[in-house]
């Protein structure tokens, strides 16, 4: 490489170590190894705009190796994103826009939140297919809209992740030739050399996943064979591309070059002084860009940014010669809803439509949105005939079908989730999928950054109790809806029936920066005669009402119309009952405390009925009938029936607990103070 | 092949299309297909004892594709172990032996719980990381005591499920040469042909993982080929084996061989019938076993169980020649702890040790028990030096160090989790493995399964808080703890001091058919000055005492040193404070009613301060202090302080509670009968 190039990722090099050196927190190692790849990308390879950090037809950026996110911040920093030198000083501080791992609703330029491994590689196939579809779906013969490379740098560890192969096996299956993954093959992991754990055949690997494979032997003195690698990448558009990339940790760190010592911590002063006295830059200055260097970055974001002038004056005749198609695009990437379109969701009559399991709800509910919402795209863990998520009209997106909107992610659920979060992060998409409910535990990781990231995945996950009978309890959630009940930024319904399975999927379709998971039940379940779609969407409603009730009924789903008959025993026993029905506790604890207490007083014996984990119902209820022990295997109206969720069951406790109270106080449940209110994410 | 063998192997199908017949529920299917696979096993190859199924040096079978527990039924009855015809009547029936997936402490001869893909075949790994280790430790040169192998049965689903991918490779870098998997490549998974997701070429990714691949192309009218194959697999040692098998899902099935009907539903009488004239078997005949044909599997269980009996004598010579070691091993299979064991645990003299992170505190524990307790095995995916779990004298297992106890999982949390389970499962061994506390999300799906198979399994988990600081919300747990307290069978440990470590270890390690996750911070934490290693054993006490308390805080782990600062503060400003550490709700909620009313009194004001989801809490507590968002990047004290983790938000809210029932009734928390005590597992 020439000189000046070679300063240029010397100066990447050193102003990514030295944020870790400012903030005595952080990952040196892996930006200085990566240096020249980021520097081929922002400089040669990569469609970006400083100016326009969300330029639609942008080419994305993934560092799924999240650690390395100084490197991120520097290149973002020397490209002319808001990212000023104070910015990079504050790394890994309170407040900041340079958090320790990137979070994309904070800093310009960071597409996706990286961090936990494995999950930005998976992003980027989302990315991929987002791409590959939108260009299917507005690009016309005279105009590319859509035409835009996926870039991924990772390193061992992302790749060692289950959830990586599994999004990387559909990427091949897939063909999304405009993936390419820029493979940071350092031999060292946390432990110490990658030859601890990791001795297999990287690129046979992804070979057999059906993906073009290249290794590149030395980045450290030049450029020219990475250069040559990412062009073959591109010019290879059947099959998505990965570079194995030797590269050296920490590289130019006198002490820890090659070192898991490199990893995780700064260099120190003196070895960081060392680095930079190698790499021909002053040993006592920190965050230092010579001149130079910052005119070629200068220079190549203007380059970068020049694609996106000639796009905006593409897409400006784009827009002129369709209008209708510009007009969708942009209410797509707003997230807005087209008017009225909530007025197409399924509403039921009592004793005129046909009581269901809530899975058919939902797919009622899938049927009259995905035609209106063309933004809709997602499919099934390989259970889609259980799952019913394939609406009318679907047709698969595949290599040669990306025009479709059905997606097969094969029995991947953890892939699955993490490229719906990639499908979402691309933009003009609303992704969904699905799975059994108890199969949360296998996607729960990539579920935790669509809530974080503030990512609309709508889950759809069906089988979602003991009900479900002869499968057992490998397949009965019982901790599943508590475990994403207590999860910031996610919404979890389960509706009792039709009109509660609409305001699940108005709800989910209006929150576009809150994932929802929508529960639904294998069994069929008798309808409310109280419910609309209005009030199931505060959450909670009374669906049996009751004057001066002694007994208060709380149940959600397939719990609800046990206690709906209980009510009218109990009712008629001399023990007036309301029943509360409550879809979702999210949206009930947003409103108002009049409002909660008009549908739960407290201070009523309060019995919760949810076949589930009892934990998290304290909150609402003096009593819970509930699953302290996992499910069995038995048609699924006796495994409920064992397990007490049944009417007489619900009558004799609700007995009980009006016993229990008789000649006493009862606890006041309302009269309790709310002081978890400190702001974050 | 022989008529008869043919006709054993038609049998075994038919009996196990009988069994979803007569539930009108199941998996048909993939037991039809496989039936030459398990015949070749079950009289050909497999050494076991229906006479004594729980025999220590038996070959283990893993059904990794659970669904097809019908197979494994059927072969269980052929062969003589404690499964009737009417059992097989039963199948997929409540309180049956026969559930919908293989639940191991329901049924004898069955290992471990599958049904979850890709579980079965990481246990299976788990298994022979332990006969390995076990050879290794308790072999001599004149008796070969541990010495089987282990085999799996797995479909596509199993293979494209991640978490295979992270232990087949892992098994491939250990050369776990005695393990064996036969692939049942049948194209067809729920959705239809897996030529909608899954085209990779699966023997080249398993030559890339370094196993060794054979491809075996038709075993419904041959078995040599799959018999050559196995015995190919058995003489190489140095890797393991898979074995591609082309099949046909629901053979013989006249409408649905080879099509995704056969899967997951009956054949239907008519069709069933028309297998079974296929199959030359009476078509009105239910369970029916051919007298030769059970003659066939009788002699070939007799045979089986010789090795058995050899064994037997064997052992015993062995016994009489290392009588130490033949007590130290059947101590082990019993997982019966040394007399006096714990005692060596460390115990924490205030103002004499010094306060640590209680990370520490778990290392010490490891450096304590594993010397004393050859049974624990372990590791961590890749964090060893943030987990501390690299005890002192620890050296590595890898493939030509059999005897290590320290396990080096790579960046893989799922597949250590499953590896742990068939660890467990293996027998005489206690294995632990770490991760950081909010990858749980990672690994979830095969906790779940620890806690439901009863597998003893220790998760040491550290980083338990936004206390860990600068990495950010992405390692930060919010929603983990209570999400794994909401699960049956499973012990969440957060303990405040070295005391409370040293209890969950004891705890952890008494209770053998109970997981336990141990959650550490990365902080440095204050001791206790009246805990011990007793009183944290009942799950919560009083830390600090007050007479007639106005007020209790309850906390964990790194949370109770701040609310002793602030009882001391609240006390002194009048309002007398009485401080409850809770280091494990499970254990507390074991407690009679009257020790858990003498540490949570219930009438008064209680707070609870947890730097986590205030879900859970409102069973203990009327106000919480708690985490509603995630958390944010910055140094550890200063996050906690920003979420109002401080002594002197604790001051201020506890004033605020007092305050708030100054003149009005605390609602009695303990004054609430519990009615979820309904018997399962």
């Amino acid at each position: 490489m020439s000189d000046l190039e070679l300063k240029c990722v010397n100066t990447i090099r050193a102003v990514s170590a030295d944020q870790p050196q400012a903030a005595n927190s952080g990952h040196p190692g892996a930006p200085m190894g990566c240096a020249p790849m980021a520097f081929l990308l922002w400089t040669e390879f990569m469609n970006y705009s400083s100016k326009d950090a969300k330029w639609i037809a942008r080419d994305r950026f993934v560092l799924s190796n999240g650690h390395a996110c100084a490197l991120q911040y520097t290149m973002l920093h020397l490209t002319g994103y808001k990212i000023g030198v104070e910015d990079l000083k504050k790394f890994r501080q309170l407040g900041s826009i340079t958090p320790g791992h990137p979070e994309s609703f904070l800093t310009d330029g960071v597409e996706v939140c990286t961090g936990p491994l494995g999950q930005g590689i998976c992003n980027a196939v989302g990315m991929a297919i987002a791409e590959r579809h939108l260009a299917a779906t507005f690009n016309t013969d005279d105009h590319k809209i859509f035409d835009n490379f996926t870039y991924v740098i990772c390193g061992d560890g992302c790749l060692q992740e289950g959830v990586s192969g599994e999004a990387c096996s559909l990427a091949g299956h897939l063909g999304l030739g405009k993936m390419i993954v820029l493979y940071d093959d350092n031999d060292i992991t946390i432990d110490g050399p990658t030859s601890h754990s990791f001795s297999e055949d990287v690129n046979k690997r992804y070979e057999a996943y059906g993906w073009h494979v290249q290794t590149v032997d030395d980045v450290s003195k030049d450029l020219g064979d990475l250069r040559a690698a990412i062009k073959a990448a591109q010019a290879e558009t059947n099959k998505p591309s990965i570079i194995k990339i030797k590269t050296a940790i920490g590289y130019g760190s006198p002490s820890k070059q090659g070192s898991e010592k490199a990893h995780g911590a700064p260099l120190g002063a003196e070895d960081l002084a060392g680095a930079k006295k190698f790499f021909g830059l002053p040993e006592d200055k920190s965050f230092f860009v010579p001149e130079d260097v910052q005119k070629f970055f200068t220079k190549a974001a203007e380059k970068a940014d020049k694609k996106r002038v000639e796009w905006d004056a593409n897409f400006a005749k784009y827009t002129a010669a369709n209008p209708e198609k510009a007009a969708e695009l942009s209410r797509r990437i707003a997230h807005k809803m087209p008017d009225g379109v909530f007025d197409k969701l399924p509403s039921f009559t009592i004793g005129k439509d046909k009581d269901l399991a809530s899975r058919k709800h939902s797919e009622n509910c899938l049927n009259a949105m995905c035609p209106l919402l063309p933004e809709m795209v997602g499919g099934s863990a390989d259970l889609t005939p259980s799952n019913n998520t394939r609406f009318k009209g679907a047709s698969d997106f595949q290599k040669a079908t990306p025009e479709g909107r059905y997606l097969r992610f094969g029995v991947r659920e953890h892939g699955m989730a993490a490229v719906c979060n990639g499908i979402f992060a691309y933009g003009a998409l609303r992704p969904f999928c699905a799975t059994f409910l108890t199969f949360v535990g296998y996607c729960v990781g990539a579920i935790r950054l669509s809530a974080l990231s503030k990512s609309g995945v709508i889950y759809i996950m069906t089988h979602d109790s003991i009900g479900l009978g002869e499968d057992g309890p490998t397949h009965q959630p019982i901790e599943t809806m508590e475990s994403l009940r207590c999860m910031p930024n996610i919404m979890v319904f389960r509706p009792a029936d039709s009109n509660e399975m609409a305001a699940a999927y108005k709800v989910a379709l209006s929150k576009s920066t809150t994932p929802s998971v929508i529960c639904a039940s294998r069994q069929t379940l008798k309808s409310l005669k109280l419910s609309t779609i209005e009030k199931a969407s505060t959450g909670a409603y009374v669906a049996v009402e009751a004057k001066d009730p002694k007994l208060v009924l709380v149940a959600t789903g397939s719990e609800v119309g046990i206690c709906v008959e209980a009510a009218a025993k109990l009712t008629a026993d001399g023990v007036p009952t309301q029943v509360v029905t409550m879809p979702c506790q999210e949206l009930f604890l947003e409103q108002t405390q009049e409002y909660q207490k008009s549908v739960l007083p407290g201070n009523v014996p309060t019995l919760s009925v949810e076949a589930a984990s009892p934990s998290g119902w304290h909150r609402f209820s003096h009593a819970q009938i509930a699953m302290n022990s996992f499910g069995a295997s038995g048609p699924g109206g006796e495994v409920m029936a064992h397990f007490g969720f049944t009417t007489d069951n619900v009558v004799e406790k609700g007995k009980a607990l009006t016993d229990f109270y008789k000649d006493g106080t009862v606890p006041d449940l309302s009269n309790r103070p709310v002081f978890e209110t400190v702001g974050g994410h």
